[in-house]
């Protein structure tokens, strides 16, 4: 695991949350999923693409935590996972890997970011088609968990 | 709506389909997304990235639809909607948007292809978070229905 790719996207997290929505965040150790098992109920997916290096990244929330992160960042109380929610989640998207690849194109890895895509579904799973490892970065606020998983091809 | 961006995909799809799969394909005039209704059980996803370019894909299949296309893929009877159906549909995102990729780069339009991504879950929804136009085309096999959604950012 190539730990320069991994901490940009921690770092940027951290910082778009606690300058965005000033709520403490805290995350485990870093560690390569072994299996498909983790879900969410709200997910911002997002591809990048060089010439030389491809990777994906997906933000999976739990309602709790979502619902209060959203609430933080628009300054009033949001009860229910709606439009507004999911549109945050590709915002916070887009934050984290502009952010991250700022940091990285200076550590002179070149790559463009795509659209972000949100998913909803209660439970639902995400995968990475990729032959590189997947890092998973598990995240904690007091209303709730998400998880960071980003991977890059070999 | 661009057209030239829209029929390298839908070409491309027919493309493989027919002749990876032996299976007879037809689609419904492409339409643009004016909701956030289309759900699918499995989908496929994969960002597109150049300097000038951003875009996304998701091609979303009803579980009968995917059964029967990664049967005719395998040779053999599939029947649950397991990891070798779900690799497949990333296997067939990479497909269709690399041969879509081709002939775009030759009309001009430069850009890279990310790390496909596969949800799973029942009646999960896709959004793209995105400032252009998302052309969604139905299509159909026999055995079910499933559909391409691609945008590009202005």
């Amino acid at each position: 695991m190539n730990v320069a790719f991994i901490n940009p996207f921690l770092s940027s997290l951290v910082n778009v949350l606690t300058t965005m929505a000033n709520i403490e965040v805290t995350f485990d150790k870093p560690h390569l999923k072994t299996d498909n098992k983790s879900m969410g109920d709200v997910t911002g997916i997002i591809g990048m693409a060089g010439e030389k290096i491809k990777g994906s990244l997906a933000i999976s929330f739990s309602e709790s935590a979502i619902l209060d992160i959203t609430s933080r960042m628009l300054g009033e109380k949001i009860e229910k996972l709606d439009e507004t929610v999911i549109d945050m989640v590709g915002e916070i998207t887009n934050m984290v890997t502009g952010g991250a690849k700022k940091e990285l194109v200076q550590q002179g890895f070149k790559f463009e970011l795509a659209i972000p895509m949100m998913v909803t579904g209660k439970g639902h799973i995400v995968m990475h088609k990729t032959n590189g490892p997947i890092v998973v970065i598990p995240f904690k606020v007091e209303s709730g968990e998400f998880f960071v998983e980003v991977c890059f091809n070999k």
